[in-house]
């Protein structure tokens, strides 16, 4: 298919007799889509039970005069000051008590019945009232779940809740102690009503109790979109999407993404990598206009797999935004160069975030694509490039990957209530092994943990997975390719326990844990090219090994195409290692520079290159900040 | 005029018998002024409404038999633990919820009316008994507004206070809906007992409710003092006065000045420069035993102006403080450095904090001018040759500046409110453009934001101020010298927005800052002499530009005499910058060696060396730290 | 006496048809005591009034069976849930104010008297049954006072205790006023009910109120343990004990200790280096799977004394730890190395933790001597060593040290409350002074604040006491052997404030500290040999000199055989002075290499290389991870 862009609008901030010109220069540019809506609530109902859509009709109208189509967002996430008298036990509590109070965005907790119900409501008049416009192209739900870190509450909403829940799963109290082993420390229930949150417990609540709480919390997330979702089908058949945001993990995206018709995400290069990278100061100064070479990239394939196949791009960073610890403006070229990245790991839609910069309010220092005073900002330059470039490129479609790589939101939580050692973080893990595969030059695919269908695959990596779920662990049974497991794969039961027989409780691995080490910073269990960091695994039992550390303890096990890692490799040991299995597994490898990047699509090969400066790679001289590509001989 | 100095004394912390004696060691080494009372609530009203003035009449008689002179401090800062029974909800409220407790001092809430009274009483009753007693030459109130983070409360007398002013400010709900833009994120109120404190909201509050929280808190500190002062009036001729502390900018000192007398402030430069210098820790080891060279300096000139000529140094550092962070002793001859450079900037007076130290209670480990035990501590004697000094010196008038730099408390808040970059503050811009101007030899006037009247000067600076203020702009209009604005000056409108036609928004300016960034650590953009750190604005628009950096965006624009600077520039671009505007100014310059500082007053010119070592400059050998002068020739 | 070993043991955490087997194995592996119970209250008790001893009663008789004795715990370290239905205020409370929540354990205030009569009847029960038993041992109460912060509570419970407390001790407001210094800042108090806990005030409370609250606080805990141990005594000969934690400071362990029979500990080598040490990165990287090579036997020479001679490790680390910020594997040889190093400092029994690893609940990663499929874990086999060394070694009885050094907890919290500067650290200081005389090849006693007697020692050092208790001072200045006080002792009198006649307050030393100086890192104040960092004294007045800064200031001062430091002494410095001062003192001095220790007990010279590679020294070489032991020459 052919990509399509869009801009992020917000007619309610300014004055009407804009709104056609806007609308006319955004086709001009070569935009398509437009989202509105999404905080405009208090402009929607100003007062409980009194709408106003004439404005929202002719915003519409206006955008669709100019042939634009509209993606119309539901305002749940800034529900109006009024609803508190309404609700006032609607907000969350943080996880020291405290109230989390109205004044910003996304101050409701999803478990509130009474606040799902509003949103219904008004979710409901929207779909009647707008499902049959056909310039309506799709509908968001709600905006960015669990930003601000607003997935956990910790109130009495919250808590009543969890406690239905737990009856629910488990059925009487006595299951729920074996489940979770509350014979330790005498922490034994009679009733589910005896049961807290996991907040301010003396020492660490029981890791069983704190998993429990955060797949309850998951759950609500994923019943909040839902209520949403199936009120607007009733009244519109055009596609659901919602917009995810970057390394957010405290609830599950898969489950959210099945209520849903598109993955969409806000892409953020700079101000995640600040943010949200775990790289040191060297790599943040190197790529502080650029954006880290793979955080885009991994999202795009993750989200390109909750979608379905289906990813968009909603928010794409136009400029310097406002919110992460600095805030630089992106390389000339840059804007090009994620959007045509985004398109090229299968981006059907890259929207940029937003058209017209606002003067006032929190997010004034977030550039769009225009400037406050109407002219044209860099962003918008740029973005006409890549709708040249769309033009020339033609159909994009997403290549058939030979690598997968699973993600398991489950395991992040997991890890981050056992770390074990104080660097062990699971997004951190498989972002390691996602940019190894890519300095090797693949292309990869994002695979949930109940995938049952890995004979697409030549190499499947699973790194960190707390435990195996029947369907994977069927599909590695069954699976003629290679995989890669470990460190930590099937380390704990579905209640947070070893397993009987020991981890890595995965076929083809024959050997047990016997003992786990997390390792200082500076501390390694060294390799003959690379070692392990922050973690290793003491391997005891028979069982092919196919790499030892120097002092002789096996580092790489498992039988026939089945490999378990005993530890976290660092960049020298994984690319080691992986260019070996690569090898194995029949895939072509390219040793990439760093910063470099290719990806491969049905009848293109992209090469991106983050660096300020050009390079020599792939036999020809990459300019600085800019994307490439030739097309596939056939 | 011929300064004297003072000390501060406790009567109440020591027996009656030893006070006669303390009188007369006090005025044998020199001092005259000597503040009392300030934190005696509890001996002048033990119980509520029974007053015991007894001592503290034979106090002032006992110091005035001495020949010495009485500050007289009102108790304000210090209520009894039975306040609390009368008022229990006079304490502050911290942004995390909790109330902040009896046990110490400052604990009350601006806002409180009830408490308010409460002052204006017992104020009222000592006003009137000691008003007409020639011994006391001056009252203070209070005792460092604003210090331990007093300024801000966030209970429920805060949050009522607040609505009322923002109703009395804004009249309807919708005008305030318009200023804040609360259209953004659906905040808009309809009422104004909606509208909540900006703290414990779930992302960030908009800025402009951030803004206006901190002016009314400012404008609560002011009318506290405003109280005090009217009923000191009342019955009293002397001079009224406040002791500021050292970077503090939560409340505004000009409007607080306006209703004073005299401005005084508390130098404590070790403590300073371990709790409150944003150096690196090379900095703070070179200077740990004698202070930031030019943080005092920058008191003295901006509490000078705050006090409109007037200022005293109320409280100095004799010796090592208990509070810093380290506290190591002052290095023999800084004791006489600060208190002649206090007097060179036009200190009437210079008052030691404290007589004895006490050997009780939280300041036990606060030197004095005496040890606990009585016998002569190191600072005394330090003390009574800067009183020979002062008779060696005749009268000391300050200088005419020819340079000035303008300091705005609104502007601190804003940058606090949206830094956009971590490390970008408000203090520590001016504090560094004022360094600048001191290594370079200038003596440097400090003016408020509304200054209307720039006559007097050859270079005026005015970096980071958020807005210009009408008499200011007006003013600029009409100057006949160079100024130099920037980075970030006339940023916002009044309400916290971006100007309409883009900052930034002075007169000689015509280019338009297209967008900002803010630079991480050790990020930079590079000019031939030096470079911009953390901060770079991309200037767009004709006009003259005077200087670029090596990629050739303007660095330096402006028309005529007006200079705008793009960036936050490092020492070296600085010294080079201000070098060259000072030349064409018609501004002597002198470069001197790191620590070595002047000073011009009308007759003299002081040369202070903060090295621990001699230094070779101004053609002699000055030695270490010391202080001298030298007549100017007439 | 012949040193045993042991272990901990859970069997409602297993199911029964194992424990024979467990008793079995156990025994062969050379195990002799096994304790059990302590956090079995859910099982004991599963209702309120409602109780299950059957199963306690069989697990006792099925060790016994294998010939093993047992250590019962108290179970009140765990409180079942229900347990707040009754006392729903025994939660403690957090400085913030925060209720700490059932969930993991250690939930209770130790001022609560509604949970002691619970405690007692519990006990009561647990006594009258099983005292007459004579498989039964011993007893243990609770668990690690004190661990995860527990110690200090701030809610009503602990408030009005706190206000009887002060009430029973000063008898009247007035009299506490006048200790506390309460008239600086007007704190003075009419009624002992309006006295608050010092959490919470707007800055500092007065250092008087903090020591008394901490006082208070330790007081609560000794009376919570008397409480249990009055109920055993009653119904048991068997000797009572508790399990301290390492580096816990915040109650006064001797007190506790007086009414115990034996002191044990729990020693976790590994993770109290990275949770507890003070050194920096090169250190804890050195010895991140050894240990610190002075950090236990500190710890043991400590209890021996709160023993009064008795002293086990009731847990010691058999592998990998769960609770530390890095948990790795201990060198093999180190399990073996920290048993002999207690048993050489006079441990009676080693007892390792825990017999099986669990595989649910909060510590399912804490290591155990048998992994969780019941398979022998590492630490398992050196266990068996060292039953072996125990029969080879014989008898060993504590040698009589020459060599003394005051620990006292009062001025732990003392420092705490008025570090003076950040780094200020009483357990640190303390522990330098430990560490310098163990490179010195000392073995060392430590002695309680009020040692009556110092006749046994050549050599006494007293560091940071902040009060010389009359005891001490007694036997000071009859002392015919060395002693080095200082810096910081008899700083302060009983109730926080400076002696009159200004400290050091200690006999045979006549200077006064005029002033004294907190040093930041990197400053320090030299002497010849190395130097003093974070703290010096200005000493004044007449008496000895033994050694001055090179700025010529007195260094070490005292007549006679009295020394006091003038400062915190780097290594160099400590090396340089206790050489000297041993010397002088007529003790043998062993110059040792880094890691390496020496111990002495009656009949042996134990060596210990904590360091991964050989060692030469002694005229040997150490191999890496081990103990070594000659007998001694009689």
């Amino acid at each position: 298919m052919q990509p399509a862009l869009g801009v992020c609008y917000y007619p309610e901030h300014w004055d009407e007799t804009i709104w056609a010109d806007d609308a006319v220069r955004m086709a001009a540019a070569g935009l398509t889509y437009v989202r509105i809506g999404e905080f405009a609530w208090s402009r929607m109902e100003p007062k409980p039970g009194a709408y106003d859509w004439g404005w929202l009709d002719r915003a519409i109208a206006v955008l669709g005069a100019a042939g634009l189509k509209v993606v119309l967002g539901t305002p749940t996430a800034t529900p109006p000051r009024w609803m508190l008298d309404i609700h006032p036990d609607m907000l969350a509590v943080d996880a020291d008590g405290r109230v989390r109070k109205f004044g910003s965005r996304r101050h409701y907790c999803f478990a509130h019945q009474g606040y799902r119900a509003e949103c219904a409501k008004i979710v409901e008049l929207m779909a009647k009232r707008y499902g049959p416009n056909p310039i309506v192209a799709a509908w968001q739900t709600d905006n960015e779940y669990g930003c601000h870190d607003t997935t956990y509450s910790y109130g009495p909403t919250a808590l009543n809740g969890f406690r239905d829940w737990l009856a629910q799963k488990y059925q009487s109290p006595d299951a729920l102690n074996a489940a979770w082993g509350n014979v330790f420390w005498s922490m034994e229930y009679v009733d589910f009503n005896d049961i807290e949150l996991p907040n301010q417990t003396v020492t660490e609540a029981n890791p069983a109790h704190h998993l429990d709480f955060r797949r309850f919390a998951s759950d609500q997330v994923v019943a909040f979109n839902a209520v949403q979702v199936a009120v607007i089908r009733k009244h519109s058949k055009a596609p659901i999407l919602h917009n995810y945001m970057g390394r957010i993990t405290e609830f599950d995206h898969w489950d959210v993404g099945a209520d849903l018709d598109i993955a969409t995400w806000d892409s953020y290069p700079l101000g995640f990598l600040e943010d949200r990278s775990d790289e040191g100061d060297a790599w943040k100064a190197r790529f502080s206009q650029q954006g880290d070479p793979d955080f885009q990239a991994f999202h795009h394939d993750l989200y390109r797999a909750v979608g379905r196949g289906r990813m968009w791009i909603m928010e794409q960073q136009p400029g310097p935004v406002n919110w992460a610890p600095w805030n630089p403006a992106p390389l000339p070229g840059m804007v090009r160069l994620w959007s045509l990245e985004a398109i090229a790991h299968g981006a059907e839609v890259v929207s940029y975030f937003r058209w017209r910069q606002a003067p006032f309010a929190q997010e004034q220092m977030h550039a769009g694509l225009l400037r406050p005073d109407s002219a044209d900002a860099p962003g918008l330059a740029e973005a006409r490039q890549v709708a040249d470039d769309i033009a020339t490129l033609g159909d994009v479609e997403p290549v058939a990957a030979k690598v997968a790589l699973v993600f398991d939101y489950e395991s992040a939580w997991a890890w981050q209530i056992q770390p074990q050692g104080r660097d062990f973080d699971y997004f951190r893990l498989v972002f390691d092994m996602y940019r190894g595969l890519r300095r090797l030059g693949q292309s990869v695919d994002i695979l949930p943990p109940n995938c049952a269908d890995l004979s697409a695959y030549k190499l499947v990596l699973a790194p960190g997975l707390m435990r195996l779920r029947d369907e994977l662990r069927g599909a590695l049974e069954h699976h003629e390719g290679w995989a890669v497991c470990g460190p930590r794969t099937g380390a704990k039961t579905a209640v947070f326990a070893i397993p009987p027989m020991l981890p890595p409780d995965v076929p083809g691995v024959s050997q047990r844990v016997a003992r786990v080490e997390s390792l200082r910073p500076g501390a390694q269990r060294t390799l003959n090219t690379g070692a392990f960091l922050r973690w290793f695994e003491h391997l005891e039992g028979a069982g092919d090994v196919h790499l030892r550390t120097v002092d002789g303890q096996p580092a790489l096990v498992g039988q026939g195409r089945m490999r378990y890692l005993a530890g976290w490799p660092d960049a020298a040991a994984l690319a080691h290692i992986l260019r070996g299995i690569c090898a194995d597994a029949g895939l072509d490898v390219v040793d990439l520079p760093e910063g470099v990047r290719i990806r491969d699509t049905v009848g293109h090969r992209f090469v991106f290159n983050y660096n300020a400066e050009p390079v020599e790679a792939l036999g020809k001289t990459l300019p600085p900040a800019a994307a490439i590509w030739q097309a596939k001989p056939h």
